[in-house]
């Protein structure tokens, strides 16, 4: 297909497709003549994964690069993109106070231990709960309780998710659900656990007539 | 304080001081002479909260006002505070094509009918949850299995985090504990459920012998 069929299939505008081809996020289509490529259904398919980090996962153009290229490798090792590209997915940055951020990790990494998780010491998951935990403390909030009960509910998460990217039948299929699950799983679950939570308040505070 | 002791305490520079005074985020100090105002350790607790929510919440600027001033209301209704302003906080906008997203609406509206879930016809955390479910069909993942059990995992996070907002004293405090909580609990979730996944995924997958 022609670049316009492209656009008109996936929804995404003529302009937006050629500055992913300059980005790198899409392959190149197949050259007809020194001005016109032509696409396939692999393009369809890259663009709407490309969409939905952007969209969904507000990912930068550059992290997305990293991740389209781990699954691009030919025989790809899935728990290296797990744990190398995916990472950079979760960041976090607070301007806490000095000397916080460093007490902070010093409690995730004694979760971690304590757990006896295997995660990679340089790993940016650990930096950016040790950032967040941070933050917490920052406003006066005691999370003790919440750490550890929120480390309970990530390992249980985790199992589902590798169980979601276990049923995928190839290691380049496994990849694709684990960048996908990553993604929007943070989503999905953040917008699950806000209705969630309005539900518990309703039960503990009361609703309004008007409003279920 | 004078404004560069409050610069100087929070780590905030002044210029970025003068820009939350000017957008509302924080309230003016108390004028000493005609350009110049006193500020308070409230000014100093207000300006490490819209960092939080700026820095690791990624909120935008109007989000984070709406919040500010729910949480200024004397005598606050902290459910309707949970209801209206927090789910502001999520959203997901994807280019998803025509009828995916309804199609995938119908499917929340039932999940949250199953489970007696008393959640507002119009909270926007429905529809998040409803563009993030048509943007995992749009890539061709089948989570029919994950949304039942991210639903299970979300019940229990929300009993562990309305705990943690009934525990504080006053209905000011705990709408402050529901906006920290929700903000960066989701943040703190997500960094906790990556490095439980990379577990997850060495014990799965194998890992590499330099790593760990």
């Amino acid at each position: 297909m022609r670049i316009a069929e492209l656009s008109q299939k996936t929804g995404v505008p003529v302009p937006t497709i050629k500055y992913y081809l300059r980005e790198g996020l899409l392959p190149p289509g197949e050259l007809t003549s020194p001005n016109q490529a032509r696409y396939d259904d692999r393009h369809v398919q890259r663009l709407r994964l490309v969409r939905v980090l952007l969209d969904i996962g507000r990912l930068p153009i550059a992290t997305i690069r990293d991740l389209l290229l781990a699954l691009d490798q030919p025989d790809p090792d899935v728990h290296q993109v797990l744990g190398e590209a995916l990472p950079s997915t979760v960041s976090a940055r607070a301007t806490n106070e000095p000397g916080m951020t460093e007490a902070a990790r010093v409690r995730i990494d004694e979760l971690v231990a304590r757990r006896g998780w295997l995660v990679g010491q340089n790993a940016q998951a650990r930096q950016a709960a040790a950032e967040v935990l941070a933050a917490f403390e920052q406003v006066g909030a005691d999370v003790a309780d919440l750490l550890e009960q929120y480390a309970d509910v990530a390992e249980r998460i985790a199992v589902h998710d590798l169980q979601f990217v276990g049923r995928a039948p190839d290691a380049e299929g496994k990849l694709h659900a684990a960048v996908v699950g990553s993604i929007l799983g943070d989503s999905l679950l953040a917008a699950l656990r806000r209705m969630a939570q309005e539900h518990e308040s309703a039960k503990m505070f009361g609703i309004r007539g008007d409003d279920c």
